[in-house]
């Protein structure tokens, strides 16, 4: 290695010193910190955040970028000078004054969204995220598009999937989920969800979800387990992969297939190549393919019949006194019930990706200018009413339910959708290789993660969502396969 | 206040973030961190470690020294610019290039320790131990002293204390000590320590102790309490101080003494002045006067008649099984037993102060060159048997106990001793204002505490050691006070 690639590795390190201490606090912030250290600490996360950011846009940084573009041979750091190079664009051209406003302003609207939110009063959030709005529109000028101005802003989580993708496959996976849920609505053969019931200590609910954890193979010697209000994954490097979760005692799925969908996300971090460790390219390639590991472990594995064909029994095990006496069967029904309902992240399967066509929507309509702030929970009602068939009773259970648009992330939530054509398409690859009702009936998970990692987690940013996406299953996104999944599994459940 | 003062402040709050990012990855490394996260995690702290170091010995810090030092009228100011140029003076001296060479020894030296530690194989060390000695030597020529080498040591963790004041008040502390062991060991009204024995259960021993951190007035909005190997307080800022503990259900007074003691510096932490937070004030001002904080409610309160006059019933209460046939005064008595032992951690509070003794007066032959670091294991036996009437049968039980000579720290083992004597003095002084007596034993530990902030814990570090002893309680170091305390209750006890 050349004295300047390793000089360039040294800087690259620094920054992930950074983003481990930024990611540390993050995690600490939401799990351990006592009330009052949150003031300070809020200031601490600011700070290392600008550091991070100094480095990113730093004359060093375009020292090293034009320096070994053309000349590395390496193919990391090939990869690493693309990934900075693009880093290092995107934030020069956003004015320094205009992105610390920025940052002030998202912190802000979050706090205010919180409390419009508890009020249930849309007025209070609405100047701030008019604010937020513009903002946006204007980053998505200085980082320029081709044909959709909201495609710049899709870019930051999804590089590569514009609207015009979007627009070709929503529609198509709408009709879908629309025709579904008519027969679904008009089926004589209904699951039971009251069977759930029953109280299910917290203890026994995480012994059953370790176990899971276990054999999924998330490794506990590089990650931890913790409990909190909303559950999520955060790498603070491959090594230190941590999950949390969220226990309701009368209610066992929050934690059960909460904890697996964070564990999907952790097994992608957790075995991504040794090779890239101190490089910007050691994390997962989109918050898309992040989602598609996460949903393939929570709904293609874990809602499946043959999981619960293998698990069912420990599971009574673990809860005697409400399951003991239930037929798998209405056990396995009763877990996969189709209800339209207000909440996005209490949407079963079938819903869900119709909550976030209507935020795509909006959001695409927004940023164009074809809506303004103000409209947006009538808008919002009238297509709950349209896509889900009921109308929110209060903007609490609509348009201020998502934390996104608080903290300025627009374009965010097609990735949620996206995640889950992908673990489609990928779980019809995979089938295709190895026989995945019969390994995973039989308990058997390291073939499954092993073939995740052989063709997804371990390239980390090397390759990009769709490039992984047309590597693996040979061809563009294709939404199909997430409605033959569905068509299938529902149809047997509903018989239709 | 001046633009210059702000700005000033404004690059000791970047240091305050480090600093704060730096405590935290230490609080995590040793409480939750998965352990292949580990070795990365130590680049990140040896990092953040360098960036403060940077803005300490900056131009831009030495610039606002001296552009303030004889201009400012503000106290809080002054003091900070006071303690900054002592940290930058001092930091400065050290060349860079040996400065780091040094955090690396450190590190290694610390594993290696460990290694011969398990090994019982101080030879494994020693060759680290001679190099850590040569360091600490030629960094004590650097900083100056005026009669002794080991002066610049101590200052570092007492500033104001010489070893002039050591050789004062250590033979006289001994030889009590040896004059009190000697009765205690010719006693005949020895209490009975089996009287402990039995199990406890880990969360009631929890239970109980956080009652008396709730009653101490320990802020648990402002911290939190965690399990580790080894019991510690850690400020992240004063809104974030946090504790830690050990249980062995066999043997509550690990748990219940150790927290408590841990308590007493966490209280010292979380009532520093607000008017100090953000500057390198905002901290105790020496290891000596946090050591008499922890030791004050350990010793003189918690391991106090009075206290258990008032929590015995509830103690009890949380173990009835093994407690609720023993008399309180049999119970005291057991808990303040008197016995010479090998581990300077595991002492009780009458030969403690000799364990540190022993390792003071090697510290000082070695930096001296009177000794060599060969002759160590030889030495330490021969002084624990001199003191203590003990020899350790292997050198990890003696001379590798301790991690403090890993990790470089020459100078620190007298602040124990000194903590303990400082505790004795606030104990009399505060005894005259009201009755320690009385109130413990009612369970009022409000007006102690409030004494306690009033006239040390705001203070933080705008006053040295030595001028809060005097103003306090107007006198200099005077080891009697804890002669005199020690005398009382162990002459109690042992019938002298």
């Amino acid at each position: 290695m050349r004295k300047i690639e390793q000089e360039f590795l040294n800087l690259l390190k620094q920054q992930a010193a950074y983003q481990e201490a930024t990611m540390l606090t993050y995690w600490d912030m939401r799990t351990k910190i006592p009330n009052n250290g949150v003031e300070q600490r809020s200031e601490v996360v600011g700070f290392l955040s600008e550091k991070q950011h100094q480095i990113e846009t730093s004359d060093q940084m375009k020292y090293f970028i034009d320096e070994l573009k053309d000349t590395t041979e390496d193919g990391v750091i090939q990869k690493a000078v693309e990934e900075c190079e693009e880093n290092y664009e995107r934030n020069r051209k956003i004015p320094i004054a205009e992105y610390k406003d920025y940052v002030m302003l998202q912190s802000k609207s979050e706090a205010i969204w919180q409390e419009a939110r508890e009020k249930d009063d849309f007025t209070l959030f609405q100047p701030y995220l008019e604010k937020l709005v513009d903002y946006n529109k204007r980053f998505a000028e200085y980082w320029g598009y081709k044909d959709n101005k909201y495609d710049a802003l899709l870019h930051n989580f999804e590089p590569g999937v514009t609207t015009k993708t979007l627009d070709q496959v929503f529609p198509e996976l709408r009709k879908s989920l629309s025709e579904m849920l008519t027969k679904i609505n008009a089926s004589n053969s209904k699951p039971d969800p009251s069977v759930m019931n029953g109280h299910f200590p917290k203890n026994d609910q995480e012994a059953f979800t370790i176990d899971v954890l276990n054999e999924m193979g998330y490794d506990f010697s590089s990650g931890r387990l913790d409990e909190t209000i909303h559950p999520f994954a955060i790498a603070l490097n491959m090594n230190d992969v941590r999950i949390t979760t969220r226990y309701d005692e009368n209610d066992f799925r929050m934690a059960v297939f909460g904890t697996i969908h964070e564990g999907g996300h952790a097994l992608y971090e957790q075995n991504i190549s040794q090779k890239l460790a101190g490089t910007p390219l050691a994390t997962g390639t989109s918050m898309g393919i992040h989602e598609s590991q996460s949903l393939f472990w929570e709904n293609f594995i874990s809602r499946s019949k043959a999981f619960w064909e293998n698990h069912y029994k420990t599971f009574q095990s673990y809860a005697p006194k409400n399951f003991q006496k239930l037929p798998l069967d209405d056990f396995y029904r009763a877990i996969n019930e189709v209800k339209p309902s207000l909440i996005r992240i209490e949407a079963d399967e079938l819903t869900y990706p119709l909550h976030i066509m209507i935020r795509y929507e909006l959001e695409n309509a927004l940023i164009n200018d074809e809506v303004s702030v103000g409209d947006l929970p009538g808008l919002w009602n009238e297509k709950m009413n349209e896509y889900l068939g009921i109308t929110p009773p209060t903007n609490r259970e609509g348009v201020l339910q998502d934390i996104h648009w608080a903290g300025g992330d627009f374009g965010y939530f097609p990735s949620y959708a996206l995640g889950y054509m992908y673990a489609a398409q990928f779980h019809n690859t995979m089938n295709k290789e190895m026989d995945i009702h019969k390994l995973v009936s039989e308990g058997k998970f390291d073939p499954i993660r092993n073939w995740l990692t052989d063709h997804i987690h371990q390239y980390g940013k090397m390759k990009k969502p769709l490039e992984i996406i047309e590597d693996v299953t040979q061809e563009k996104l294709n939404p199909d396969y997430l409605v033959n999944y569905l068509h299938d599994k529902y149809g047997a459940i509903y018989n239709f």
